[in-house]
């Protein structure tokens, strides 16, 4: 728990494009850096590449917005097409103000504009979707980097980035989790004076989400981080056990 | 921005009380682990520690409860007391549910239990407020550091740990910077396509934050981390920069 956490950008991970096998990237990309990977190592990848690798990209010229996308972009001056993607993927609104749309996406997530991205992708005609499963998504990385590495203990984690309630700036959340478990349970252990911790799970991938983003940076091709020294427990849980039951959300 | 980031425990900070120079204990548990402070280096330091050498440190026993108070630990199995200082510390109440209350505290923070805390205290009578100007107090070890370790471009992140909305597990976020922009801007850069990225303002302090929280746990005893490699600007913004403005905030 108490080592010394080393947190790499993987800087030659190259095109990606439909089909493209992610983990054959990160091998390559760490090869060339003279960063092998080793048994409790993080992979962390952003969404943006996972998606174009899954062929979730759309060209917004061939959507038809509905009149209410039509009635809300005019409203705040957006792309209608984008507004009818956001109305698509999302399973329920839960904010729709000051231009801003915050919904429940598909896959669970809250997020701005069900996660679609316009940036990085190589044409503004262009936007991604979030992977339609975005835990499945970091299993088959997750087996493709054990086949290729032959490293058994190797956790993968797939990053967003997302606004948050109360404060300004994004930061990176994990959003897909293979080979580690998501959250951390303290409760029922004593902190150092024997008092017994009640409120102690800590989101670690999200934590490690973002310690990934500090060397990706949003202008520099870094689409993937490495990190090491973070002793996890390998566990199969995924990012699903992030996302709060809607009973029990008081911001919903 | 491409850099490798190395997040270390400080693991000799040793026992804070009230009017500990707190640098002075961050610059001996660097030299202890022979990890020198140099330029452009970033400390991260828990609110439990900073809020003890403040005196920040109440005794549940001294504090009469008000019949709000009383009224809700009777419904949630609280103690009335706690409940109490919740109220005080407190400027506005977000939301009060489930036995959770969320609230806006004196300082500007949307956080649940006003950022009251139980834990690593040495008492169970013994609750720790939040410093009363994080800033200020992150500002003033900051020039303490630069005083003793003779280092210019130091920066200093208070970091505390919550819960979020839509997720379970909490994470370490900001509450109080120094030295650095606690926000990043890249508007009106464009990306490695050249398209202009529009909504990438990115809470850097608070990835920082989370960074070091992989390092520090919760059971063993933590308060502080090192971190070296991270290219920041030496500006001063702080931690106040990150809280949404209200108008704007579209979950309160």
């Amino acid at each position: 728990m108490t080592d010394t956490v080393i947190i790499s950008p993987l800087t030659h991970i190259g095109e990606i494009t439909k089909a493209s096998n992610i983990a054959m990237h990160l091998v390559s990309s760490c090869k060339k850096q003279n960063l092998h990977i080793e048994e409790g190592d993080i992979l962390v990848v952003t969404q943006k590449i996972v998606s174009k690798a899954e062929g979730q990209v759309v060209l917004l010229s061939e959507i038809e917005p509905s009149d209410k996308a039509i009635g809300f972009a005019t409203e705040f001056k957006k792309d209608p097409r984008l507004i009818e993607l956001i109305f698509r993927e999302s399973k329920r609104i839960v904010r729709m103000d000051h231009g801003v749309i915050i919904s429940e996406t598909k896959q669970g997530f809250i997020c701005a504009n069900a996660g679609i991205d316009q940036s990085n992708v190589g044409n503004t005609d262009t936007a991604t979707l979030l992977p339609s499963d975005p835990d499945a998504s970091a299993k088959l990385i997750r087996s493709n980097l054990q086949e290729l590495s032959g490293v058994q203990k190797v956790a993968v984690i797939i990053s967003d980035t997302w606004g948050r309630p109360w404060r300004e700036g994004q930061v990176n959340f994990a959003i897909g989790v293979a080979g580690m478990e998501a959250i951390r349970d303290y409760r029922g252990e004593k902190d150092s004076y024997g008092y017994t911790l009640s409120a102690s799970v800590i989101g670690i991938a999200d934590e490690l989400a973002a310690s990934a983003e500090l060397v990706m940076g949003k202008v520099d091709k870094v689409p993937a981080a490495h990190i090491r020294g973070y002793a996890y427990q390998e566990k199969n849980t995924d990012a699903k056990t992030l996302l709060r039951n809607a009973k029990i959300d008081l911001f919903r």
